[in-house]
């Protein structure tokens, strides 16, 4: 069985609070009670984590060395600038997905750039919660195509 | 049922000859088989071109309405320049997915900057063939809310 | 009698479909309608043609050498990149005017700089349809000087 | 009546004097007659201006509040630098039109970028003194809509 | 009664000790002893934190929804790069306030950027720990006029 | 008794009219009005200029030699690019302070730069009428502390 | 026998028409001429072609696969431009090299960067005519070591 | 007899009082006496002006043309950004000098560039007051040279 | 004897981990362990610590005042983008010594800017574990001569 | 007979030992050898010299003056920095034909702009040894087309 | 008597041959003659060199002290890169004028910036041999003054 | 026993004459007996030359070939512009240190980027002479192991 960490970052605990036309209007529960939903309908072990610190962020990813297959992180404000996070996930050598809410190439200059990116597999935005089900997906194709 | 439009771009019809460690060994019919399958799966009417013409392109964008709820588009080399994609994506206001084969955030930088993406909904990169079965149950969710 | 050739770039064939509250709501036959009957009045003999083609374009310059002793131009998405165009005005060594219904210079930065426009006798922006009636007085006054 | 305001920038008192390969021949005088016949033709009342002195222009545009019904400004060198005179602009609300005798795009640089234009309706730049007579003739029409 | 959140940024915790000649030399404690009577003289019942973590400030600003009606924060080295700061004052939707110690306009060309500022309602820099003193007095203001 | 000189500087006689909706709907007069009464409830002798010209702001300042004991200054539009009015201010080696009605740092990129600031001792924006009230306390304290 | 295809770019069709002095006053046909004969003395087969139109560059480059053994590709306006002939030049593995009539390096500095030489053996510019003559033995050498 | 027009440029008129470490302390008065004093050894007919309003520096350029044989003028903060003042110097087409007290290539990267520079024949920056006398010299030699 | 502190930023903990071809085989306990010997080797009483969080580092850095002479610091990931430290090393007013495993002037270019190094006396990069050896040496020399 | 100097500059007297993946693995002379063959061939009479020295080189430069009709010259590094080797060609106005053994378009960003070949006829760059041989072919006709 | 050290940089040896329409008609002999006529004038002891390597530059500049009390320097092409000529200046801390035959700010953007000049006490450009002879006049009134 | 080059750059002969604030007191004599003394006690034949002429360090790094194992070098003022030097250092294969008395990284901007230092194994800078004798034993270190 496929087993997956999912990582949300900062802020993300607000969702449903913060701009609800942005970023919808599901808070962070409903959209871990999706994610698990799909991932027992595609056979994947799932463990979702959300942090506000980019040292915690850094940590659950080494953390999750000996125990996932796949990454999924949405690095929020942190996409852009984290190097630490982009290292962390260089260090694990493990496939790990980009994710976004919302879609950030039609968003302010500064969110176009995703430093964290170069060190994934594959990066989706622009979908909603759905992103991360789209996600779920693909890590279960790549972590199977990799333990072959 | 939803009818999808998959826009292939530039360069795409040599798939499975160039550069098959970036872009994978499957050529572009083997992906245009995968896709209808995927489509006929999820219920989709699924049409798909290749063209390396930018107002080939354009003018698909164009044909589009009336025809599709939504487009899937690999622009290829015109991604990173084509105003004129980009245009006609804005102009035809249907919801568009962008799809890369190769994960475009993790190589050369003028790569990393999408001008169309910014006309889309959102964008699937890094997945090879896959990307474009992820935009397709996007697409599929996409068309269905907004025809609601 | 003074012949002008008119080239609508780009997208313009879905005028009065895409985004009205930038392009106005006119098509692009009403469009062509007011430039021949301001022609007509203005004694131009006017030919018109469009194209999403960078190539049918420059094709097009090309052809205007013998005829034209004019060209008014609206590039459209190509104004900020196209290179191309800018050599086909330049190697015409017809006078040329840069038309836009929007006012360029209040968008987005892109498209602020016009490549094409270095090529040109002059520019105008901003007046929708107007810009070509506009374009037409100033082409028929610049071919009469240069025929004397 | 439509009543239009055109404001000429600084060191337009020279023209005839200054560098008449790029600015003609004529002189300031010569250019407001042609102005003034071409205002009476098209039953335009106008008022003209000139100042080399950004405060002077900024206060000239103030002043047409309540009397002008459009305003045509040449900013001349200010163009390229002055905030004070976009705000200005921005602050009448009165639709602008910016002209140009010389096409901006085609000469150094730093005259290819307008900061005043973008709080115009439009801009004219090119056609020597064929410049402010287009702009009548736009103004015109932007007035008498707007006035509906 | 007004309810203000006061939010000291990195290293204002070492205030006294560090640079006097640039930040002063009173301690965060005497700092906050001064915005603490300044409260209790404008009526406003105030809360002081201090942290060096972005995370935890991230995480007092979401605290703050429900119970204050103003935050004062001075985000000192994270100003230029917390996209995180920036994203939870946008979503807690509450007005703030950036306060700093030093003009950052007449700094290094690197702090003369500020990230946050952008979801603020406005900036007071320069006065030293009096630019807190302003910012209670700006902040009572808005609360008031915001609750009517 | 202190001395405080405020200057309203390009555009800010429209006050009221232009677009309220950034600010504000008071003008200049009651602006004023607001501030010679807070300077009279702070004991502040104070005299307010307003002028659209870059120049006479320069002598407006270097005026302010010998009777004022701080300047108040709101360069509006020349914040951005006046060096003529930095190295006025620097000259003067008075106590000066930056003030904007609305919050530079949120707005056009171009606006989020002061050339002017350099030379004052702080900077408030974003508070409407309130930034010149706050400025006053600000600035009777600096004077007060530099005449001991 | 080396086969060697030939590719002339945009505009290349008015030779002896555009600018002279820049381009020389030979036209498409003795260039083609010249080409021939040269070809013929040092043993190669050599096809010719022009096109205008991006996407045909792209698909000749394609077709190119099989038959012939180098590229001689003169991309004029595309040259800085063009990702997309970049990728066809990549894609079809066949050794190319990008010439040019004039010294790209000493004219406008948007021609001095070349997008599509990155994808050649090497550049050849400034010869005029004679260019391709230098590139059709060089292109000869190349061929033979690399069948060898 | 040569004449030549001594151009002082805004702050100037504060000389002795403004930084004496920058800018020596001489006053205005003082700097004048040297200037004629050195004129009249040089058999120069000498006029001097200050001005901090950039429209009278144009104007007072302009009014050169028909009495002076040269223009001596040290712009001061208007170097940096005044498109204006260069366009009037081009105008007048008499030699210039630019003059500058302290070295502006040691001071401020902003103060570096010089906009008015390129419409003069050299510019002297560096030597205080001597500055203006080493341009007389010059100015003298120029004068005379093109009146022969 | 000389009191040192030597931080380890984020990712270090996993040294020996990730990619090894970069940065060695050891893992950071046999680092720590070399770091002891040859600290013992020079009389140095040394204290070390890893964190992968900001805060911690500045605290760190912090608590160093009355116990530290010198701090030997690698702050990985965050030496490219935290003003944050740099402030908390400016404020400590202890020598710090920037240490690098890697030599940061042969990667990626956003590796070859150091921010945090600003505020240290100088840095070591590029030799491995040796680097905190090298480093403690000079730490002692630096510490011995300003405690004379 | 034509005479042609062939200046190779830095570092290729290591040719042979240095990067023979990038430069080929013949030494520089073995290169001055298959020069001198060519030039034989060709009826030109060559002089070659070799200098680490940026002044040598210019004064090489120089000393063509009176000897050659046309100068080849590989700067290597100092192809991308040295204004005074352009200034040294400008000065001596013969034909100058740039030549480099690898691609500089395809190697370092760095790399890809050349200052000196603004002061030359043409460039040819990527084709090893072969690039001075093909450089000696296109000196001879540019020094005969110019002593007709 | 003042000693005054003149230093001619790169291609200054060609002056008469080398582009008279920019550098005048005078060979280097002739403006050393001038130089040293004007010196005995003045009471100038003199020293004139001309280099166009770098390092006899920088070992001049150093063989100046203990002799020169000042340097007149044209670094020519050397003007716009050399850091060692800046820092040999620094060195020494003698004053130096920085000297050009034409005026650099009027001609290519990169000849606009000098790196050298920001180690000299001042700058004069464009007046020909004549800039030398302005220089000497300064430098002795330097030497004086710093002697006194 | 391991062979050491150690190349002082330009100015370095002026040690303990140029600006000791920055460079410290000790002559370059006096250096090189430091590193004399540290050699010998490590076991290190170490040669030394100090040249202000960028072509001799060039050659110094060949004739290194054969002889040294390891070269150390402190490029002074061509550290930032000389790509001759990178590609020497690049050419031997060499292993090389890169060492600066001062801390590059906190001086002027231009000063904190190295180009040299790409080609080197590490880089330490900051130290005063003692970053030499620091290098040295990182130097053996590095030659020992290689020699194995």
């Amino acid at each position: 069985m496929v087993r997956v960490l999912v990582i949300h970052g900062p802020n993300l605990n607000l969702l449903g609070v913060r701009e609800p036309s942005i970023y919808g209007d599901q808070d962070l529960e409903q959209i871990n009670g999706l994610i698990e939903k799909e991932a027992r309908e595609l056979g994947i072990e799932v463990k979702t984590i959300q942090s506000n610190h980019e040292g915690q962020i850094v940590e659950a990813i080494h953390e999750a060395i000996g125990w996932a297959q796949a990454i999924i992180i949405n690095p929020a404000g942190y996409t852009h600038t984290s190097v630490v996070i982009f290292d962390a996930l260089e260090a694990t050598r493990l496939p790990a997905i980009e994710v976004h809410l919302s879609n950030i190439h039609a968003r302010e200059e500064f969110r176009t750039k995703s430093v964290t990116a170069r060190a994934c597999v594959g990066q989706i935005s622009g979908f909603g919660a759905r992103s991360y089900l789209l996600a779920l997906r693909a890590a279960k194709a790549i972590a199977e195509r990799s333990s072959q």
